[in-house]
Formats: structure tokens, sequence, C-alpha cells
């Protein structure tokens, strides 16, 4: 854990180490991922069949086993209980409202030379969504990566899950229909991303293939980018928490905890204008550690790449903050509106004491897919605008053409394109 | 060239082909560009100098020297035909008034649970434009990258363009003074993109980088993405012209040629619902290259990509153009926005007889930068969107989180991430 003073000698340097601290280890896959897509694109289904048998443990019968039916998504409708069921429908409902308010306007601009210009949205037509299966098969990232597909009008949203061993957690099941997924697939890996992108006998296409995965997974939608969309590649969690002195040190332990509990490699950093607040705060982190479930990955991952900074005041907290660029980001403070005023680049906001980030990550209702590792600083979180594409477009009457064109052929001209000067020039009558 | 008639046995076949037609036939350079970034990485701006006099031939005599200054632009505005700065300035605001625009506005919503969500744009800090040199060095570029990275907001437009010899494009500085760019580098290739995403003593690093440029361009790009963000990587450019019976041969001819003549790997289809007009447009072709000054070019391309498909209708032809989902659409029909109305997937569309592609190229407005290869299935033109981001928030008021909070800790509870469901629940005082 990092502890560092703004008003010390040495603090520009430690936190210019905190910006590069690389927390991702992940490992280079690219020779491993590029012959599975190779053999996914030459052999197919069969292909299929044979990857998930040596890396999933489990040998599908035929392609239409690696199918999960809507006979089985009801069956494990039935398993769940119907509380978790409720609470999913609740959260699912919020998503999709908030997701509805993101759609966007077509532009339509009629303008003084007479000519109509504008920009139309249209949805994607068909979306792949990758899962990650075992001990991160989580049901809200199926809602959070799903609803926005639907809600931007995608017809088919079709879902790859690996199954370890050949099993499925059912909320996830539950989930995928919720949230209208139209097709689950049991596939992992480089495979199901590479069955995606290039279709095989059973599984058609898609257009864009989005969700989080492991390096295989990661790596895989490097290599098909370009013949399909791709999200982000999403590196490890971060949040930044902003309390001032009248914070609770047990509620922000537990939110800098609640970061740290997705694995070793998740970052969490307290930036306060108190420095009475900063050590108990380390005292409640420590002491919460003592009871919590996943304390041992909790307390590596702040003992690791944790940091707690005393600031000289909020504003100088918000301006640390924009230079970290957070994926996620507290602000634990009187007035945090007027603070959140200040803030330029961050994922997803929080904003005041009855507002801790995992609220995001269930219910509020915005995505909790974010930019991370400094990448808010020109990324966002997942939205209908992944699932939207634009088409401008241009309608020209004699006269509107008259208005515009012969400036267009000098500057074809002046370009050294013949043809594009000569497609206008014999419509001027010239 | 290619000729397809749907109603003839074997189109299937033939059309799937030119589906998959590999135009783009980019050497690999990824070794060479791994190296590039990593000695503009460790020596700077050193490294910038000794790249430029390997690859430009000329030698600066510092860092410095690789700035553009105010003196050499206005020195440049001197040099330029008063009518082409004209042309340039009318462009430009024409440019400007469709992408302002397009400005998204925030999104805030007051939920029923006592929540406020919301949603806010904001612009990239800094950007870094690469604007190709020697033969491609085009003003129309400059136009298209920088003009909406402005209007977006981005306070810092850092151009990079290579000068062959030393020698520099007085319209493209002319272009660059006209769209607001900050600072103009005589940088080029590998070592541009490094510079931009990596910074150096003289060159302050950006957040995001875009425009088009070689092999090598591409390459980087593709290697500092996550550092920086991207605009997509364009191949082989392409149009798709719908045309009726009622059309002039020679002006569809010539719309073809204007796309074939960018280079060899361009391509232009005409998708017609009158075999008359196929045939006199293929004979128009022929006439045209005679006469047109980049022949070789363009009849080069026209050879080897170009196509010519009779359809048993103008909805046939809407559904075979969907497939190929071009960047550029010309619908020369009698009724433009009846057809255009079917159509789902294209970069830009041009509607009617006197709305040539060239005119979007230079003037209409919308942006010339589209996406290739197919790739209008899931990607958009360049846009404001490109130099935005979003940040989403939540305020949560005690009610608030009581009326969400509990599904929350359920769902956390039953993905095993305890700190999350304590960070919730100990605000709810249970």
């Amino acid at each position: 854990m990092i502890r560092l003073d703004t008003s010390e000698d040495g603090f520009e340097a430690g936190f210019a180490s905190l910006l590069d601290m690389a927390r991702d280890t992940t490992a280079r896959v690219d020779g491993a991922v590029a012959e599975i897509i190779a053999q996914v694109r030459r052999s197919g289904d069969s292909a299929l069949l044979e990857l998930t048998a040596r890396f999933d443990r489990w040998q599908p019968a035929s392609a239409e086993a690696l199918r999960v039916t809507p006979a089985e998504i009801d069956a494990a409708l039935a398993e769940c209980d119907p509380a978790l069921i409720a609470a999913l429908d609740h959260a699912a409902t919020r998503i999709e409202r908030f997701h509805r308010a993101q759609m966007p306007a077509d532009v339509l601009l009629d303008d003084p030379a007479g000519l109509s210009l504008g920009m139309r949205w249209g949805a994607i037509d068909a979306v792949g969504i990758y899962v990650p299966g075992g001990k991160a098969a989580y049901p809200s990232s199926v809602l959070m990566n799903a609803i926005p597909a639907r809600v931007a009008g995608v017809s088919r949203v079709a879902m790859c899950v690996p199954t370890p061993g050949g099993v499925l957690n059912p909320l996830v099941l539950a989930a995928a229909r919720r949230a209208g997924v139209s097709e689950v697939w049991r596939i992992g890996g480089a495979q199901a991303i590479a069955a995606l992108a290039w279709g095989t006998a059973s599984i058609p296409p898609v257009d864009r293939v989005a969700g989080p995965g492991n390096a295989y997974v990661a790596e895989a939608k490097r290599q098909v980018f370009g013949r399909v969309g791709i999200d982000s590649i999403a590196g490890p969690s971060e949040v930044v928490v902003i309390a001032d002195r009248w914070q609770d040190p047990a509620r922000v332990a537990m939110d800098l905890l609640a970061q740290a509990e997705h694995d070793e490699s998740a970052q969490s950093i307290l930036i306060t204008d108190s420095a009475t607040l900063a050590g108990a705060v380390e005292r409640a982190v420590q002491d919460a550690l003592q009871t919590l479930p996943r304390a041992a990955i909790a307390g590596e991952s702040w003992a690791r790449n944790g940091a707690v900074i005393v600031a000289r005041s909020l504003e100088e907290a918000a301006a640390l903050s924009d230079r970290l660029a957070p994926e996620h980001l507290e602000l634990l403070v009187e007035e945090p509106r007027a603070l959140f005023a200040r803030i330029r680049h961050a994922g997803a906001a929080f904003l005041g004491g009855f507002c801790p980030e995992a609220l995001g990550d269930y219910i509020a209702g915005p995505n909790h897919v974010l930019p991370t590792g400094r990448t808010a600083r020109f990324a966002s979180g997942l939205s209908v605008f992944d699932f939207l594409k634009r088409t401008t477009w241009v309608d020209a009457t004699q006269e509107g053409l008259a208005a515009i064109g012969p400036d267009a052929v000098l500057l074809a001209e002046a370009e050294g394109l013949g043809a594009h000067a000569q497609s206008i020039a014999m419509r001027l009558g010239r």
C-alpha cells in the first residue's frame, strides 16, 4: 500500500509511479489464440467439439449439444431462488430504463445552399456476448452486456459461456432469458470468439462481439477486430474514492475493499483532505479484512496496489483524480455535485454518502462495463452507442449542386483527382 | 471486372466471391513498427531526428526544427491561390455546421425510486491527427479529421505530417490553420504515432490518435491502442452505385471512376435493374478511361475489383448493397429517399442524380472518413463522437438507497462478493 501527501517532497515522483503502475500481468497468448481461430475457421463445429473437450473437460455429443435449449433455461429458472429472480428483474428494469434514455436522435439539417443533410442511427444486426464461466460467471454481466444491445434494437444476441465440466450457472441463464438473449451456446475461450466472428455450420456469424474474458478471450477479440467490431479490452478494475473529513471510516474502507475483492490486480485509491480520516480508514481496512469472506484476495490487492493520498483540498483531490482517470469514482463529500462539476475524466461517478459503487455494479441503471487503466481519458462505458451505427446522407438538388459544386471541383483538382472533379462538373452543365 | 446477374444460375457463388474478395494487400510490418515505437519511447526526440533522416530523407537540425512555425504557415498561406483558400473556407464552414448538429445532449433521469442518474459528455483533452505526406497529402483530410475534434471541444489538436525531402504542401498547412490545429509537426510514419502516443521532451502525449496512413502508420496505431484511443484502421475505399434505367451512363461511369482513381485496390460496384444501362455504363467507363488523368490507376482498379450487377428490381439491389455494407452508396434513382429507407448498412449515402459522391469528399458537410471493407455493418464514419467520451453518474439519497439497495445486496451475495454486499448493507442500517 502506498501513502502519499501532496504537501511533502517527493509527492510528484510517488504519484508518477502510481500512474505508471502496471497491474495487468496478462500472459502473451497470441500464437495459441491464432491457432485456435485458424482451427475454428478451418473445421467449424468439429473444432468446437474438440476444443470444448480439451479446454472445458466435457465432450459434447454433437454441435447441437452446444446449444442451451429453452427447456434447459426453463429448468434453470425453476431452480433459482424466487427472491433472486425478482432482484434480477428489478435490476434489469432499471438498466433498461437508463439505457433507453441514452438512445440518440437522428440529425436532419436543411441548409441555406438548398441541400438536405442528415445522420441516421441504426442497430447492428447481430451481436455476440461473451460471458466468462467458472468463478467469474456473473449474472449481472449478462444484464449489462445484453440489455444495451436489445435496447439499441439488435435483433439477434448470441451468448457464449464456457461450462467447465459441463456445469452451468442457473442464475446466468435466468439473466440471459430476462435480458432477451436470442441464443445461448456452451462454448468458451478463444474458440467462442472465433465462432462468433467467423461463424460455423451451426452458429451464424455476428457483426460485433462484446463482453469480458480471460487472456485468451481478450487476445481473440484483438485478432478478430476488423472482421467484427469489439468492445474495449478491459484491464484490472479500479476505484478512486474522494472523501472529506465527515465520512465514516468504516464505510470508506468497505468501498475500497469492495473494489479490492474483485481480484489481486484490482486497485483502490483513497484521496482525502483529512490526514485524520486517512489514518482511520487505513485502520478500518485492516479491521474489515478480519471478517470479509474474500479477505485473502482483497488484502493482497490492497497491499499490492492500494494507495492513500492526503491532499491539501478537495479541489486538489479532483485534479489528482483526473490524472488517474479512474474507472469508478466515488465522491464521499458534503457537496458531491459541485465537486463532480470539476471532474473531467472518469468512467462512472457515484455521488454522496448513500451511493456506494456496488449500487452501480448491480442495479442503479448505468452500465458497469467501464474503461479501465486510465483509458477514461478517451473511452466510455458500454452503452447503446456500442450497438448502433450511423449512416450520414446528402440529398442535393440541381440548385444545391450549383451552389457548392464549383468549390468542390477546385479542391478536387488541387488534389489531382480528375474523375472526382469531372463527376461534379459534368452535372453543372459545364 | 466482374459481371453478375441475379436471375442467372451461379449468381450466389459469384456474389459470395465478391463479398470475400481480399483487396487489402498490406504487408506485415509489425516487427519493424515495434522497433520504431521502442526507439521513440527510449530515445524520444533524438529518435525522431534519426528516423526522420532515415525515412523522410532530410536532417532536422534539432527537435525544434520538427515544428512548423506560425510564420511558416503564414508564408504557406500567402503562396496559395486565393480562390482555393476561399473554397477551403467554404468547405470548412459547411463541415463545421454539420458536425455541430451532431453534438449530443447530456442525459438526466430522475427516477421513481428517488435517485438521480445521468450521463455527461465531455471532450477528450488532447488529440493527434496524422496526415499522410507525398502523393496522398490531402487538405480535405485535414479538415475532415481536425474539425470534428475542434467542434467536440478538444483543446489541443496536434498534427503530424511527413515531409519527404523536407517538402511541405502549402494547402495542407492552410487547411490546418483553418481547421484550428494547435501544432504541426514534420514527422511521419510509425515514429509520428509513437511520439503522439508516448510523448517526447518536445511533444506532450495525446489521448487519442486519428487519421489515415500507410501500412506502418496503421500498424503503429494498432500497437499503441490501449495507451491511447485510435480511430478505425481504414482499408481500401469503395462505392456501390445503385442506378435505375433513367440515369445518364456517362455520369454513372464517372462516379464509378472517381472511386477507382483513388488507388488500384479501390472498388466500384454498379447495381442496376436495367441490363441496358449496365452495358451502356461499361462502354462509358472505357470511353472515360481514354482521357482521365489518372486513367492508369482507375483502369487497373476497375479491371481488378470493379463489378456490374444486374438485379431484378431496385429492392433486390438494396438488399445486395446491404450485404456489401459499402463505405459509400449512391442512389441514382427516381425516388432515392424511398430506396434509402430500405438501406440498413452504409457509411454514407448520396441521394439522387445531382449528388455525386465527390461532393461528400470535399464540401457537403458529413465526414469523408468512413468505414470500409463491409465494416459499415457495425462501424460509423468519423464524427464528434470520436472526440467525446461519457461519464455516467448516480446520486442516491438515503431513501433511494433503501428502495434499491436490498436487491443489490441479494445479487452481490449470489455472486459471492461480500464486500460489495456489505458496502451497501452497512448504509441501510442493517
